[in-house]
């Protein structure tokens, strides 16, 4: 079977990953309706391609809190990545850096931050955390992050408490005993949500500051009002995320609530999204709507389950092809070009 | 099999209950184009999340006329509750008391007022009444209930006629022999509708009002223009209600009509809603649009036919879990907390 | 089988009419887009119900042209009545007086006005006619329409020339010859569409009005445009139509032509409509928005084809029983009361 | 079977047809979007048609360029139909001139122009071109296709690069070796889609108008500053196209783009439109928002695969009866009649 586009990936990965492995995979929360949104509220968005600019030499790199990625998309954090493949996050952290794009670990990884950055030394890595209620474990990971050159500290705004995925819970999801949540390993029991502080407030984001020199970026965001709270608490980035749609479910779609966030944040920041991308031109309507990157969390999934970091750059491939051609035909030769004026909503 | 959400009960309810019995409880008048709206409409409301708000100590209760409930979720007033388990209405107000909610009893009970409260001594209930041809029996369950404890009258005012519920008629539905609508069985002859009395005004509201100090609600209010009479008339409260889709079809659903009547209202009486609530955040969406508490029809009786009062009380509490979680990820730690704010009416 | 709404009676002809006679009726233009969405257009109107109305003494009755009918439902012209039932307009013509509602007869009967007439004297019925080449057959059958008692004259205007339906093409569709479209006899072979006159313009009115006393109304109005015209040029009544879907397809659904062609007409003449109606709350629907009768064809051709006569008046008479209903749910008790205030567009 | 309509050569060509040579005529960019809502965009479009207007003498004709047509429809350029009919473009061309239609040939004929020319001497053709890498090669194309006589040079300015079309991918889709792209063969190597030039812009437009005294028209505009442009560079004509969909997926469908793009030119050229044409009254609507013509691609096709130059008459006529039938029923007798009076957005 010829892989051409991302669903070529979640087709296989769907037929041979476990059950159980792909419904934690593919779960959204209750109807999974923000899930599906997600996807449906690209298709709302209508480019207006412009025609006859020299195209003929594409620049499609960029630049993230200052360091340059081949094209604007990258890993979002997902736990779990041995439940794909078996050498999990350290396949991950190797596709990213022969890609040369930005991989956010998760603090769900089932392999080590050290594991991670000895699998492919000298990759762009931020680190996604949680603040737990046991401050000094995570006090440590953020020093054991930065120590490992990691170069930005993503905070998940949008778990106070798990949301609830009916396919999980029917099927009593838990981790198969030979993985491990190692980065938790040390200072707690495995895989137990309460270690998850609901009390975190904007505060927080002090504490965290005081911590680290690390860039600070929040992940959640899906409002006006929490894209200047977190500008006004000094974050160097905004991910607007719905967390796949597995959180609260009737949320926003991500791309939805990116256009309020671009215009609340002003460019005070850099603002990315995650969320339904599934083509290359999901990309360009991102960036023209202001993102300065796109972070895709299942289709990733899907690339290691089907040849490990192998399956992952094809996955990352295909979309920067997709990508490339998708703005030669909307009239850019460059990200720079890219704006607003090459989309609209769809009256539908 | 694992009951996981409201759904897992219908379709036990389904599987499970005599054909007759679940046609009854399923139907709605002509095309069910409004009972199956009631759900829709909810569908189309998108939450306005807000992040990093201490969500630590939850506090989901509220109060209803001056009681307070376990949290806004209160058991509609529907008939026939024997049809869905053998000690009917018995079951429903002992699973009420116990999770410390508001259950209306129906006129239409196959128990009487006093077995209901016998079987659930110091439970919240109110009566649900209709005005009949012969005042004298209206006024003779009015004081009865007042004297059993039921804290305030429901006033249907949208039945003057039965509404035409297709496979009621094609079944020939009708109570089973055994089982008997006991509160009118006193003055009436059993179970014909035009006991009811289709020349019902605003004025019999001050006749009611006569008769009795508890507070009066009224049920079944869809217009802003009814709800400035309702308040005119000295009501204590307003259920927006199209009777689950079973009265006139391709009326508003119950949570588009509730914004105009909280509109109208204007705090000046309290306003509650029911029809299509199926999930914690439906209960979230009604509250943050003004409604002060919600009432489920069909999922209660899917919980008695699964297993009778312990069945009604899982349905509950899998949707005060979900409530609570829902508010926890809107950020939202106490029902005060909940807001306009919290939603937005999707474009599509 | 209980025949409990109109949709029973479409399936019952669906299953026993030869299928060519069931594509004759059922056809719509090219994509049948305008057919569907007559029906489709209605679902979009919502009602806005009101409570506590006396309703205790219903009165369906209205008033056409100065006659009363037993409830603003009449029978549209349709050709081919003995395709649907032996006796053919004969039965129609009983049906309707039984009922006591108008009857607006075919120019394309397969019975003649003579025997309409003699099947059900004293009947109220309209005659509708087209403009032919040949003006003096015109002339005679509108004579004979007025010698015979028939009460007004419907000139249908959209039919310059015959849309296309495909299945007609397909099955070659064309009477069995034991049919005759008997009125055309006598001063024309049978059945040849290019009798009528494309070059029909609006002077013709004044020609069809000095043939005659009879009330001339225009039916296949669908803008605000011919409205005026209509109303300028001396008819006394307008039938907003598309002729079932059958002409022009995609052009507007009939209920949302009426709001401008009521807002043009500004009371001057009555104004009906015909197209979708499938239940009593759609005829509701229509006078919310103006109309003053609504007109069914198909229905009536699945009443013929159950049982003749009897089984047009089994669909009037659940047409005027849901009608009685849906108008006695939205609060009024008779016609009068029945105004635009009772309905809204549904924004979706 | 009979041809009825224009699905019905689709399902004829889509059975008889070899699958790869379907689906490339098919194809669609990634995931078909805008191929499919170029069809779907007509289907909300209404018509408010006028009636009683004198239509018994039709003239469908138009002028294109000053040179008179029989009714409003050309044949769009599309490649390889020696795919669907032995005869390729030698076939399109017979049945062009026997229509009196404009057929615009491909650079990627499997004809060669000569051929073409030959084969239907003094048909009105213009001539499709890309501007190839090699100017030289688009220069003699230009030179010869003045001299054979064609009137007009549609230049396509939507293809830089090849749109990824997914089913080619997988079908490795390759003309036969018996077909060649034979107007190319002389100067090289065959189907190298890299013979073109991305790097045009609209100075390119000047380079070419100093080649050739035939009028330039440009296919590919979508957006009304592009309108503008092309107008301001001294084209004859544009033609709003997407390339059927096949380019950028998620572009505006073509109809809806001719809205604007007519505004912005404001009649200062001619305007032409093409993709989802499927019927008639497509011709009509498009005609009534400011099209003086439109072309057809893949129904073309779709004829040539049926029957060869009859079944592409076939098809043509089909569209002309259409044509002119909507024409009457919407009351217009002429082409000159036709206005954006005619039409209007569906609000769904």
């Amino acid at each position: 079977m010829a892989m051409v586009c991302l669903s070529d990936f979640e087709a296989y990965a769907k037929k041979y990953l476990p059950k159980i492995a792909w419904d934690y995979f593919a779960a959204g929360a209750d109807d999974c309706t923000t899930r599906d949104e997600n996807i449906l509220a690209y298709k709302r968005i209508r480019f207006r391609p412009r025609m006859l600019r020299d195209v003929s030499v594409m620049d499609i790199r960029t630049k993230i809190l200052g360091s340059e990625i081949s094209f604007p998309v990258g890993i979002a954090p997902t736990g779990f990545h041995q439940l794909a493949w078996p050498d999990g996050e350290k396949s991950t952290a190797r596709a990213a850096r022969a890609m040369n794009i930005c991989y956010i670990a998760s603090t769900y990884s089932t392999c080590t931050l050290e594991e991670i950055s000895a699998a492919a030394p000298g990759g762009l890595r931020w680190f996604q955390l949680y603040i737990h209620r046991n401050r000094a474990a995570s006090q440590q990971l953020v020093r054991q992050a930065e120590a490992l050159g990691f170069q930005a500290l993503v905070l998940t705004a949008d778990l106070p408490y798990t949301g609830k995925r009916r396919d999980d819970v029917r099927n009593g999801f838990r981790l198969p005993p030979h993985m491990k949540v190692k980065n938790l390993e040390r200072a707690f029991e495995v895989c137990k949500m309460s270690l998850l502080d609901p009390s975190v407030t904007w505060n927080d984001i002090y504490w965290l500051r005081s911590l680290t020199r690390l860039p600070i970026i929040i992940k959640g965001i899906l409002t006006r009002e929490d894209a200047e709270l977190a500008v006004r608490h000094g974050v160097q980035g905004i991910i607007v995320s719905n967390h796949g749609g597995r959180q609260l479910d009737e949320g926003p779609a991500t791309i939805d609530a990116l256009v309020e966030v671009v215009e609340a944040v002003r460019g005070r920041v850099e603002v990315y999204v995650d969320g339904g991308i599934r083509k290359g031109s999901d990309v360009l309507k991102a960036l023209a709507l202001g993102a300065k990157c796109v972070f895709i969390g299942r289709p990733a999934l899907w690339g290691l389950a089907y040849k490990g970091e192998e399956g992952l750059q094809d996955v990352m491939r295909i979309l920067q092809d997709e990508f490339r051609l998708s703005m030669a035909l909307a009239g850019c030769a460059s990200v720079s070009e890219v704006g607003q004026h090459l989309v609209q909503f769809s009256k539908l």
